[in-house]
């Protein structure tokens, strides 16, 4: 009945899902460390480059589900890529309507200066680095690699925060922050590169325009949340009080703006986190957490899961040493940039700020994303492509063990 | 970044989501019917053949995400399939998880003549008129057209039960019973159809095999989850419970078996329900419930409406006559084969049994289903096929309208 590709489709997500919950399992129950750990590991062995590629070899379909169109060359199924997205976009949704509000604002400052730190020392260091180790790549390479050294993912942040359940401290509210702002940074960055390396020069009209468009959307979203939350109760929560669906109306909202921050170039995760920002300040916040937690449960493990998917581990060892200096770069720029910041305008402890600064670190897919265009656009080579895809893994993977201890220290662990 | 395409699919599923929950909210409070009423008109409005066609007109992303590949011949992307499959399968598999099995089990024989009385009077009723009144279409196009009213999709009155908290009734458990096993008995007579159409005789071994497997996969879990139902909370469930993730795990594992039972041609609407059976004996049933009811509240709607969305309403107007005839032989085929062994059998009052009767009424997908498979196969032409369409939604939409008084009498409603 041609129903075969759902039919897979179904057992994909079961296997990934599995996966995901077991590796999750075993690193916290074994190793005592942050589920998400052992989500992005289990992706890792569980991928089609190395047990999913063994066993499933000879099904193209369950491969095609399991792989990127850019690094696999194989599919053109979208699905899984999409129910990550729309993993993510729950996620951080979530995530902003735990926010509190108040701590949000009060740490403004703050954060916006853990972003910038954590954007220039970085790309300084990925620029000046590949400048010194790969000189044939040229300008258009270097300034690849310094924005992709610029990228944080803060997902995986925000899970381990949510997991001790300590969104809402001074160093939750200030990565968060930063987060935002990183990601309107990261996109100017982004494209001030691609343009530079396609025409040769610099479009300061529409760079402005990102970064105005950026922060007008940002700031409105949230102003609406501040100032009009009775508004948004009355008119967009209260219709679907008596049904019950109010929850999940609210999250509905939150898939929709997070689609129209894209319009002005925002990624979907910063809209959604906005838009759960707006209904942090309502009165029906803790009912929309009840409601909307077990559906973030059940498919935020996914979104980690095929993140690791993704990561190809033998283009990782095509350039062992570039790889491990970006690597050491990669960690050190993120928290030294970010540490600063924190620890004397934020006016954190050394621990603290230690905590901001670590929570910056991971790359995860804002860096293979970064990197894929980089590659595509012929700007870097295979080998520095493989060892950002290892840049990308282990600063993922180191982020959990580092802040671990740090977390510990404040007696939240 | 050739990342538009998620882009606008998260538009396009908050769209489908925004529509869905308006015209459920307004159809249970303006005309005070079931929601999924509502869910699945407004599914008709925003299809691309009606409103979405006209504003979505120059925007192929959006409709290629809004149509299934046989009904509009454009898409080559199924990830609003996917998602409307696993919603329908989480649907079920809650059901399964409320369902009272003890009650379930005691109506298994009523349930059993309820399913075999609603397969064979339809059965009779599609292929005596389609004789009559399309004798050009031969014995393959009647018995197609027998196979289409037979069909049963249960997720409508699943919902409608549920939303009135009355799944746990005498005519609850009927009609689930009836619908489980309606399934076994649709595939065997649409593979019987299929093998006739193609081959032009009855391969009496492959029929056997279907009804005996989908007997035997059923009746295993089913024992599983009554009698060995300690040893699931102890080796299954129980790793998960200090994570909190204990119920997700569940849900997960009735994915799994989705998959599994179409592997001897069940549809995983099954497979899930019975799983969600195996659950409902264990004395974690409660806390499945709880946090799996919000996934399936987020995710059933979208099955609804994108059901309506398939409609095409130009296609139903093709042949009125027989489309009219068509939908009065569904649904007094389905009322009466049904009500009779419910009332006789059963032991059920009349309107209680009258319940039994529509509850089997709508068509929906599967009717859609068998009748895409006839058409292209040729054995139905265009008219009838538009005719089906017409049959599948007015037996969907019919159903709350008609169900609403006799729960109305038992004070269900």
């Amino acid at each position: 009945m041609g129903f075969e590709v759902y039919f897979k489709f179904i057992l994909t997500l079961a296997l990934v899902l599995i996966a995901a919950r077991i590796g999750g399992e075993l690193a916290e129950r074994y190793f005592k460390q942050p589920s998400v750990l052992g989500e992005v590991l289990a992706g890792v062995i569980i991928s089609p480059f190395a047990l999913g590629g063994l066993i499933f070899r000879g099904d193209p379909i369950i491969l095609n589900f399991a792989t990127i169109k850019g690094a696999f060359g194989l599919s053109e199924f979208h699905a899984m890529e999409v129910i990550s997205q729309i993993a993510v976009i729950i996620l951080l949704f979530v995530a902003g309507v735990k926010t509190d509000v108040r701590l949000f604002l009060k740490h403004g400052i703050t954060g916006a200066m853990v972003a910038i730190g954590g954007v220039i020392l970085p790309f300084c260091f990925g620029y000046l680095a590949t400048m010194m180790l790969c000189p044939e790549i040229k300008v258009q390479g270097w300034l690849f690699m310094g924005a992709v050294l610029t990228a944080t993912s803060i997902a995986l942040t925000v899970r381990i925060l949510m997991d001790v359940k300590k969104l809402h401290t001074a160093e939750g509210a200030i990565i968060l922050v930063a987060a935002v702002i990183d990601d309107i940074l990261g996109i100017l960055c982004f494209s001030i590169v691609a343009s530079v390396a396609k025409t040769g020069k610099l479009d300061i009209s529409h760079a402005t325009q990102i970064i105005v468009l950026g922060f007008a959307v940002w700031f409105a979203l949230l102003l609406i949340g501040v100032k009009f939350n009775k508004y948004i109760s009355k008119y967009l929560l209260n219709p679907f009080k008596d049904s019950g669906t109010m929850p999940i109306f609210a999250l509905i909202i939150g898939l929709l703006i997070a689609y129209l921050v894209t319009l002005v170039d925002l990624h979907p995760v910063v809209g959604a986190y906005v838009a759960g920002l707006m209904f942090a300040a309502t009165k029906e916040k803790e009912e929309i957490i009840e409601k909307t937690m077990p559906i973030m449960m059940f498919l935020s493990p996914f979104f980690f899961c095929y993140l690791g998917m993704q990561v190809n581990v033998w283009l990782m060892v095509g350039a062992p040493v570039i790889a491990t200096i970006l690597i050491v770069l990669a960690i050190i720029g993120k928290i030294i940039g970010c540490f600063i910041p924190a620890k004397f305008v934020g006016k954190l402890t050394t621990n603290r700020a230690m905590i901001v600064g670590v929570g910056m670190v991971p790359r995860a897919e804002v860096g293979l994303i970064i990197a894929g265009a980089g590659f595509l656009s012929g700007a870097i080579n295979r080998e520095l492509f493989g060892a950002v895809v290892a840049v990308c893994l282990v600063t993922t993977l180191i982020t959990p063990l580092m802040i671990k201890p740090l977390l510990a220290k404040e007696n939240l662990y």
